[in-house]
């Protein structure tokens, strides 16, 4: 069990409920009315919990289980248990993700109400059932929707509106943005500060103060101590579904599409647009006015200076297509073997 | 126009305040009394608005804007429609800089006041119209300039001192530290807490206590959630006019002269003295105890471990000079593609 | 002398004393009563003021040495000046290191007391001598040790555990975690959130909750803005005396051993684990899954895709054996110059 300094267990669940939670269908209806209290890895789990397999790997513990329910694929039926009832579809990872949603329902802390000591300015309109803990600043004109919580200490700087459903952690800072709905904020994230936009000059440089918002679509997540500058006059924007880890760094008016994930410390430079469902590794840099197709996947450390074809998988600094730059890495190592060799 | 949920526009401006703010001629003194309510795009600025062109890939918006002014640089006075008002300058996209401060000043949202929900320790001392927001915690013996404005949530801790006309924003902790005047530090940024200093030893390392300062200059600008060190004993300093974007690490004693720009997560080592007008890309890494030359660049996610003579471009992990680099990365494509012939 | 607007000095300490702190043996022992008030380098200490010599670069600082005293290996004690009394030990550097810690306390500015703009949820549970500063939010059923310190505006999350004698700087999050003694968190810290886990699907990704925790050591120091997710089920955990700094990434899973330093910009991807006295370099990435021996290096910007074995040094993207990087490199180098003399 999670342990319950920190999570509170929602449930029991009834077989029944569970698959109707996982998307999956029962194997076996004659125990659809049994209880099930909480979600636990194969090794772990009891006859009261569910567990799931969603890898080969785990087939022997699998079959020994004695989960009292397992999410499964259907081409691992064959292999299960006889204690052990089926939930079975085609995305057990899916089923999984959404159990841990339901038996650990990400309000179990909060009250849905205005602590006494956030301050919130009077012209602020926030909707039903929010939360808004100790500590937090809402400035003038802020609007939030229903069911959102803001964590303490978080700044929700003028204007900004936040949609329903959100979850704005701890020490964040909103400003000159817009944020949909259904949205995952992480602690110490920064949205809609000045992008880093001068005029170069002797002796000194000139500010280009920026004009543009940040637009943050529906069902979004960003990771801690993420940064996503505001535009210099069109708008920073991230698309619906698009999942970004922590420290990485937005810049002015990049535009990023639905369903993407980007991976922890990567920086996408000014003015880059990313299509739909492109996967960023860890650590990568883009730089300023490119174009990644939809699809697109960048290996972990690459540095990409010019666009990306949809679909296509390109590593290195700067980056090429994949299976060149492995060639090239291969090609080196072979001649260091062979002068070895003389 | 910028959405006014978050910018106020200020002005109007006659075309000559305009020529004045953007150091610019004005084109046909017969229309220096016309009145400019904003400032726009080419494509989207009407007779009341002030543009700008500043690149000749933009001449064809140029020839047919609405602008009832533009700022332009004096090749390219021949091509203006005969509607717009010119405003000339070798330097347009400065003077369009210029103009967007005077259009939208910082100051837009402050009042010059203490709020009541700020927490000032008695022995700080403020400036005239100092704007100081709800939640932040200003410690003993601060002092903080004329026309300074301090977002929600930060902290100023112990000490530290901060010159005029600076904008603190949101969540910021200050420390250890002495900021100069007309200097801008962004949401989340951390200066002045411990350098990374440890005596290594077996079972312990020892903490090595760190007795600097940080030291930022006049018209600095620190990107959000970028790190500044204090020093082991010497001050970390940064130099007048240099603009460090964010997620920057910038590691004890390091010194970086006047007016460098320095991209977004790059990371300078303890001890490395860093020249003026120094550009740094993004994600650079430099090692420590470094010298970097006045007016070198270094290539994004470059790695730099030795010194770099001035002026120069180095690239690449380690960085060589450029030239060489590419040349390099020229060499082993070609031997890719030769034994690809075969 | 450091700042005193920042650093207060304790003292004035007996040569007696600073040999026991420091771990030194005296030279002459007819000077053990004399008192010293400050620790400063070899060129700028008086005979009030204790220095140290850990380099022989210094060599002739140290011959020309006002000190009173000076912390000194005894293969350099031929070379002291008359005028300064010896502390004599295999290690100056870890002694230099004890007496910063001596002379420079770091509650030197704390009170011991909860600040009354803290706030602090009834069933939180404080030891003795417990510094709560301004603005800090304290959840439900939080314990805290002996001495330990909270900075303004940081936010300690439902049921967290924090240690005896813990730093804890300005704006920290800590959620889900559970803290060693001894330990320092700087400012803007986050750890515990949500680690980075998704089940993958169209037209939107499934979010895994996840239900582990953070689990810090004793003695072990967290760098400015640094980010440590927590487990997805299995904890996150960073063992005792290991040294993290600024704008380190540390992903679900992660398990650290004891010792290690870890430099800023580094990212540890999920479920990697980390022997004991490892040594990461700067900006180094680790993909995840990976086990990276006892004793083992990473050269600053390398990116590990390999288990590394245990007290190897390796280097490059992907990582390799230093040497055989090193080689490739010289080889590229050696390829281009030839080139060049066609």
């Amino acid at each position: 069990m999670a342990d319950p300094r920190f999570f509170k267990v929602a449930g029991p669940f009834s077989l029944e409920q569970l698959a109707e939670i996982s998307g999956s269908e029962i194997g076996d209806k004659s125990r659809e009315t049994r209880m099930f209290s909480d979600i636990l890895p194969l090794d772990s789990a009891s006859q009261n919990d569910v567990s799931f397999i969603d890898n080969r790997r785990y087939i022997e513990a699998f079959r020994n289980t004695n989960a009292g329910a397992v999410v499964v694929a259907p081409e691992l039926v064959d292999q299960a248990p006889e204690s052990a009832a089926l939930l079975i579809t085609d995305n057990p990872y899916t089923g999984y993700a959404k159990l841990t949603q339901a038996f650990y329902p990400q309000n179990a802390f909060t009250d849905g109400k205005i602590n006494a000591h956030a301050i919130v300015d009077p012209s602020a309109k926030t909707g039903k059932n929010v939360s808004i803990d100790a500590g937090v600043v809402i400035e003038a004109e802020v609007e939030i929707g229903d069911n959102t919580q803001i964590g303490a200490n978080t700044v929700i700087g003028v204007g900004v509106i936040i949609g329903n459903n959100c979850l704005i952690a701890a020490n964040v800072t909103l400003i000159h943005c817009i944020i949909g709905s259904d949205t995952i904020i992480h602690t110490g994230v920064r949205i809609g500060q000045d992008g880093f936009g001068f005029a170069p000059g002797m002796p000194r440089h000139t500010k280009v103060l920026q004009l543009g918002r940040v637009l943050i679509g529906n069902e979004v997540e960003i990771g801690a101590n993420t940064t996503i500058d505001r535009g210099a006059g069109p708008d920073t924007i991230v698309g619906d579904g698009t999942k970004i880890d922590n420290l990485v760094q937005i810049g002015h008016n990049v535009q990023i599409g639905e369903g993407c994930f980007i991976v922890a410390q990567t920086g996408l430079s000014g003015s880059t647009v990313v299509g739909n469902f492109v996967a960023l590794g860890g650590q990568v840099g883009i730089a300023g006015h490119l174009t990644i197709g939809d699809g697109a996947k960048v290996a972990a450390k690459s540095g990409v200076s010019i666009d990306v074809a949809p679909g296509v998988t390109v590593a290195g600094i700067p980056a090429q297509n994949a299976r060149d730059h492995w060639k090239g890495l291969a090609m080196l190592r072979r001649l260091v073997k062979e002068k070895r060799g003389k």
